[in-house]
């Protein structure tokens, strides 16, 4: 179906050799209503958190090709199901929402980890390597010398230096730490709730993203303590139980898809939000910010 | 005080030439305690609204300088009490909060408006002239010509057209409209509570800047509606009052001060964001995006 609209625009550039974008116009709507099944993945639930509040549960995928340690020290904490219990301790206006242990910083009274690391070496950048697709977004980056997607999560590319990171959009969660490099393992995660925070970028591992149930995370009351952390224990939002997707049973299972962040329908629908076809928009930004670039999901049939 | 810090580093400076950075490396901590009192100015009450809900006050700076028609609409309409017992209306998360009348599509039963305006021309720009001050990021931007802030506020430049206008950075205030450039006038208000989007930027009149209690809008419950409105009339979100600085009582008036963004502090204090200082930091940005950078607010003493 998606071919349809690029014939056309095909079709329609001979008529208006000077245009550069698509003709046609569509919008992110129109878009999405053409994809083909192939341009949608489904969430694996291998590397889907769910992390159930009193008030819902958000849907996080996890990132393995960015920080395969600290994702599968994730998953072994799930596992043991380390945060069943634990809390949401610190929600900072225009930041980040944070959850783990509340006496995490209490030596002697942190609850015990089985299996699991407490703290990882850190996962802050890799290697680009052939096997890791990268989607590039076609406008600069305030911050990296070049950004893109892979698989669905936004990143940097530095050629030069042959790394590549994941980017603090809105929704992405990170592994929290202290002062040293490895003294975070996963134990203690954070969304992001603000305005992208991209100085945090390489200076935290992050883990994956909220695919769904940020609201959750985002309408939670401000902390008044430094940090934004709650300033009284009974202010902290309890934990129901973190799970992994496998650990969940089926039929209770959310099933989602995404759209592929490596199909063609995701490069048309980068173009229709740079340049908003939607008839309110009477100003053409031109351009597009990374964290601005929508990642769509939808509900499996 | 801050001339002791400039003095310091510009001593420090002449034993490492290389340092692009000020040698002394101070945080915004340090910056802010060594301000002088002139490095500082008082929030006037003549452009300062009080939006007044049950669960606190939102403090919000007008920006007569890029709006002024729109601003002293909103001034007439706070004085005649437009808002009082209307509502926010939608909350669409990553996005914005809405306030305004529930009524105010419906033909016929709208809230009457007295001496001001329901819609006026669009501001969405206006012409440089050497009055407004401007005080440039010094980085780059994915969006505009050139950024920087004026008298507190995150603008756009371009030159070659000498035209500037206000940014939809988290916290701004924007006066809603319908399809057509001159259906606003400020009766619609909503505020930015997620990740800048600056697609919106000369497509709404920005008219302003919470200056304290964005937290009071950006952790509201979001609308499950189209677009984030509450899907319905019970729960929208009451608004007590509306009043301008100048008609609160002066011994309930918040009295707050705000950084020149022409302080030379401030140009220090946008570096040592660009490269944090603090230890936490071990990789520091080396860039900064327009919207991350603070506008540090005090109460005045």
């Amino acid at each position: 179906m998606i071919q349809n609209i690029f014939a056309f625009i095909l079709l329609f550039s001979t008529f208006c050799a000077h245009a550069q974008l698509p003709i046609a116009k569509p919008t992110m709507a129109d878009i999405l209503a053409q994809t083909a099944s192939t341009d949608w993945r489904e969430l694996k639930p291998e590397n889907t958190l769910y992390l159930q509040l009193p008030a819902g549960t958000v849907i996080i995928e996890l990132a393995p090709d960015y920080a395969p340690k600290h994702v599968a020290n994730i998953k072994l904490l799930a596992k043991e199901k380390f945060w069943d219990g634990l809390a949401i301790v610190r929600v900072q206006d225009n930041y980040v929402a944070q959850w783990g242990d509340p006496n995490g910083e209490k030596e002697g009274q942190q609850k015990p980890i089985k299996n699991a690391n407490r703290t990882l070496p850190a996962e802050f950048d890799r290697a680009i390597d052939k096997k890791t697709p990268f989607s590039p977004l076609g406008d600069k980056d305030v911050y990296a010398p070049e950004v893109g997607f892979s698989k669905g999560f936004p990143v940097a590319l530095d050629a030069e230096n042959k790394k590549t990171w994941l980017l603090h959009c809105y929704g992405m969660v990170g592994a929290g730490r202290g002062d040293t490099a490895d003294s975070g393992g996963g134990a203690e995660l954070y969304a992001v709730i603000g305005h992208s925070p991209r100085h945090l970028d390489r200076n935290v591992t992050l883990v994956g993203r909220v695919i769904q149930g940020i609201d959750l995370l985002s309408s939670l009351p401000r902390g008044k303590g430094p940090l934004g952390f709650y300033d009284k224990p009974e202010l902290n939002v309890p934990i129901v139980s973190v799970r992994l997707g496998t650990e969940v049973p089926k039929k209770t299972r959310v099933r989602l898809e995404l759209l592929r962040t490596e199909s063609k329908a995701f490069t048309y629908l980068i173009e229709a939000r740079r340049n908003r076809q939607e008839g309110w928009f009477l100003n053409k930004a031109g351009h597009i910010e990374i964290c601005n670039v929508p990642l769509p999901v939808r509900e499996a049939k």
